[in-house]
């Protein structure tokens, strides 16, 4: 969606929107941890966010994959900024083209700097000279599918000091075909306002949005506001002395000013502030928190998972619980994919997963810190107490999960632990909900007014004598359970789930998919999005167990950690389990055994 | 569906069926009637139903009329009579394939009684002399299409005392290709028995169907007794002749020694029932509550409404609210449409619903009828005077209501009087129901172990001014309440709904159905079998004001009457509406204003 769009929204409803910039990261394990930032700063409700563009360095096709992967991956409405320098126009094109088919739909156009090592900007070969030049060629090549983008100086540009050709270049970018200014850092809101006043003096419509950099250490702030020529006022500097040496100090000051400087933009009517992050989170929280800027649930959570907003996924609105906390993965296998489901999975679903080959499943983390998570676990017992120190929250990561458990999960945390020392070693879960508000904190999503409920899941792996003892207890017992086991080769779909649906016969039913997560909400069809469904579980499948043999080829052939890793893999089953009865939330737990049933009594007597 | 697939699955679940026979009325009204009946009695769960054919005469006409209406409007699976009686070829022909269109899948086959006026049976040119002939041509056409039966006669033919012979002929029937057998009533189980094992051994394998005729009065019985030279054991005389004079005392004693019947077939491990109803439902239902044949809701009431058995309809598992009381209306207009929504409505929406004029709305009575019903309402007030008293069951029906209103409305009857009384005029309503049982015999229906919610619904005729006052109460304080209203003219959908969907746009929302009865069961998705959609309310609407139109015209031109039915049809809205809060079963009724509000209060007083 375009951000003019979602400024039209915003004013249409007279809220207060903001948007985060980052940068490219300098390494691969920087990338990594910038995915893991953005997804959580997803829940700070961004209305959009930026990513710049590193002009002639390899990091450019980083800027094009933090921007893919945030739009199609996190649902991040994602702007990706193109500067002319170091840029021939069949470079602009071809980032223009990915950025298109990558579902990208707003453009930040600008000069940029001068390359690296010179001191004055030069035009390059079949380049463009200035940002309007830019806008111009992107709305000749791409009409209106572009959103565009440009840069305001309330300050003057710092090659530029003439202020009044300096407004002059700004209404060129507007007059070019610019859609709304986001400005350069200021610490001085009186001189941002007088800009601000004078643009739209000149006839400068376009929504202006405020950029704002927290101050996070004394040093980098002199740094950079040397380098843009930035005005400080004497008051900042004056805050600032005492406590330079102290970051801690500095941090907080730098959140209270933004704090301040955002109320008092706020007061004039300006709605919209842009922050640059530097890819940090807590300033920009707190800043948010002091701001009691909160995004309503419904616009944060939609849908219990993140909607991707890359192209052709408008509609998809169910997704196989499998992935959930392998999310990049699913997109990745998923993205040739011509439409998405749109609602019932069976008709329309999509032929085929894409192959593991094609991406390759990995442990997302190097040999050595592997090593060092999981040490060298030599048999099935010490491979268990991995999954119960993840359960536990003593180990961060499994390779079946990129991090920490989700806090839904903190309610059934210790009952997990137990599974797992039960030999059941658990990789996914969810509780069971009877219908809690959409606007609930730890289970809420969807539109106002509404409910939302979860059947309690619970996915593992097991072995095949623990099966057949669960299968049995589970048939004599447990009729409210249904559940799907499958070892490595996929040779035989172990199920319980025959039951015939209204219109279809038994056969279609095997086929068919179970909604673990639904919601209820004013004037709208139930709502579906996650299901447990028979035939995605048998391509999840190939990636869960290629897991342990990545796992097992950590350690060296003919070791008693291959052996063990290998030979759960080999051997054992691919298990999930579904309690469809959701008014009970400890049902599923019941199914475990004895001794989990001796617990569980306990656990009855104490509810 | 196969009888003989629908005998294989009661065999394998280990349990009993049974099976209604039912012959064409000679009258508009009887057949009217007939499918009020067979309506109610699909709740008894039988597993097929017959119509028998009547060679020659009109009423054939009237049989396949039968057969396509319990097939396409009322789901029962229907076995289609067919005689050799005065049937060339390509009567045969036309009689097959139009049964075949209406997906009817079962024929009995029979050679017939002689034509009438005839003493022997003769063979009509180009038609065929035996069953067995038949069957083979039938066959022959239409290979495995078609389930066929053939009748056995336990007693012998009344036309062949040779029992070996008649044996024989069976022999025949079968080897031609039919597929199972019904017997010809009789009221001596040893006969039958003997019979039965009889056939067993000279190889006749097919499932046998015993057919019984309860005794309904003396009279009667003695009369087909002794056309049909059946075979009446001595203590059966002895039983009915001190009775006979006692219509009620016979029609219980028949009933008795049905069931007595069947406890003896059934202990030798016949486990299927056909029933000779003479279209009458007491004793039928009678017999089945004493042997304890209960259907399982699960089977009787797969889905909220009786699920279509006619072709291509297969796969039709939602409809819309708004023909819930004129059911045979709605498959008649939409009996053309290519392929029926699997689930969301939206985006597999036919085209269109078949126009009103194509098959014309009716009051289903006679305009002496109507007028005795309804009499000569005068103004608007008269008018509600009749809603009210059809809400009160002082009133049998209205033209927007078959029958009397359901069962599950009795919750909320008298505030719907009250609301009538506010000039509200309620054609349609359910209640709200949070997570009954699947099971639940009011408001149960779908495979066992589930759960099923409403959102109470609401659908009543306004005028002008109440419906502006009802919207400004609905936008002031009820942000539950979802409605559409229109007005004869359709020119404009007047609703509050317009909350966006999650992957939607608003405009998108605005043709979204509202799903407002729903299931969660064990290992499926959720299904959604009941809507409130905007798009065929917009046809509904057609209909709802034509039957204004119909009532009016009852009346003279010029008379009081006709200007009070046409004035509302002419300037009034139809108004539904839906409480999104279905754990507030209340909340519907709070919308009808101030002295609504103070009986309410009382009501929440007294809760």
């Amino acid at each position: 969606m375009k951000i003019t769009q979602k400024i039209a929204k915003a004013d249409a409803e007279d809220r207060c929107f903001w948007s985060f910039e980052y940068f490219p990261p300098k390494t691969e394990a920087g990338v990594v941890n910038l995915y893991d930032r953005m997804e959580r700063m997803y829940t700070l409700g961004p209305e959009f966010i930026d990513v710049t563009w590193n002009a002639g360095g390899s990091s450019s096709d980083v800027t094009m994959q933090v921007c893919t992967t945030a739009q199609a991956v996190y649902g991040l409405e994602t702007c990706m900024h193109l500067t002319c320098t170091n840029m021939p126009r069949e470079k602009i094109d071809i980032a223009l083209n990915d950025a298109k088919a990558a579902g990208i739909q707003n453009i930040l156009a600008l000069r940029g700097d001068p390359p690296r090592g010179e001191a004055n900007w030069t035009k390059c070969e079949t380049g463009f000279s200035y940002a309007a030049d830019l806008v111009k060629y992107i709305r000749e090549q791409y009409g209106d599918y572009f959103c565009i983008g440009v840069a305001g100086y309330p300050e003057g540009h710092t090659e530029n000091p003439d202020k009044e050709q300096d407004m002059k270049h700004l209404k060129d970018k507007c007059d070019a075909g610019a859609d709304y200014i986001v400005t350069q850092l200021f610490y001085d809101v009186d001189i941002f306002l007088n800009w601000h006043a004078e643009c739209r003096k000149i006839g400068i419509t376009l929504p202006i949005l405020p950029g704002l950099m927290p101050i996070q250490n004394y040093g980098g702030f002199k740094r950079m506001t040397s380098m843009c020529s930035t005005y400080v006022p004497q008051h900042i500097y004056d805050a600032l002395e005492p406590i330079k040496e102290d970051d801690k100090a500095v941090k907080d000051y730098g959140v209270q000013l933004a704090i301040d400087m955002c109320n008092k933009m706020k007061a004039t009517g300006i709605n919209g502030f842009h922050f640059y992050t530097l890819n940090l989170e807590r300033s920009t929280r707190l800043i948010l928190e002091g701001l009691k800027f909160i995004a309503p649930i419904e616009q944060v959570r939609p849908l219990p998972w993140n909607p991707s907003l890359a192209k052709n996924r408008e509609k998809e609105n169910v997704r196989p619980i499998f992935w959930r906390n392998r999310m990049k993965s699913y997109i990745m296998r998923t993205e040739s994919w011509d439409e998405f489901p749109n609602g019932r999975w069976g008709d329309s679903r999509s032929p085929a997963y894409g192959e593991i080959d094609g991406y390759g499943v990995s442990l997302k983390h190097s040999a050595e810190e592997c090593l060092e998570l999981w040490n060298h676990p030599e048999n099935e017992s010490q491979i268990a107490d991995l999954f119960i120190k993840y359960c536990q929250n003593e180990l961060s990561v499994l390779p079946w999960c990129d991090s920490q458990m989700s806090g839904e999960s903190d309610a059934i945390r210790s009952r997990l632990a137990q599974i797992n020392a039960r030999g059941f070693l658990t990789i996914n879960s969810q509780p069971a909900v009877d219908g809690a508000p959409s606007s609930d904190p730890l289970y809420g999503w969807g539109p106002k007014n509404g409910y939302v409920y979860q059947k309690a899941y619970l996915e593992f792996f097991v072995s095949p004598a623990a099966l057949a003892k669960l299968e049995a207890r589970i048939e004599a017992s447990h009729p409210f359970i249904t559940y799907y086991a499958v070892d490595k080769h996929g040779r035989e779909m172990r199920t319980n789930n025959k039951t015939s649906s209204p219109t279809g016969g038994a056969q279609q039913q095997l086929q068919a998919p179970t909604a673990v997560t639904w919601g209820v909400f004013p004037g709208q069809e139930i709502v579906q999005p996650t299901i447990v469904d028979p035939v995605s579980f048998q391509s999840w499948k190939d990636e869960a167990f290629e897991l342990w043999n990545k796992w097992a080829a950590l350690y060296a052939e003919g070791s008693k950690s291959r052996r063990a890793l290998q030979g759960i893999c080999d051997s054992w089953y691919l298990c999930n389990v579904v309690s469809n009865n959701y008014k009970d939330e400890h049902a599923i737990f019941d199914i475990f055994g004895e001794a989990e049933d001796a617990v569980a009594a306990g656990a009855v007597a104490s509810r």
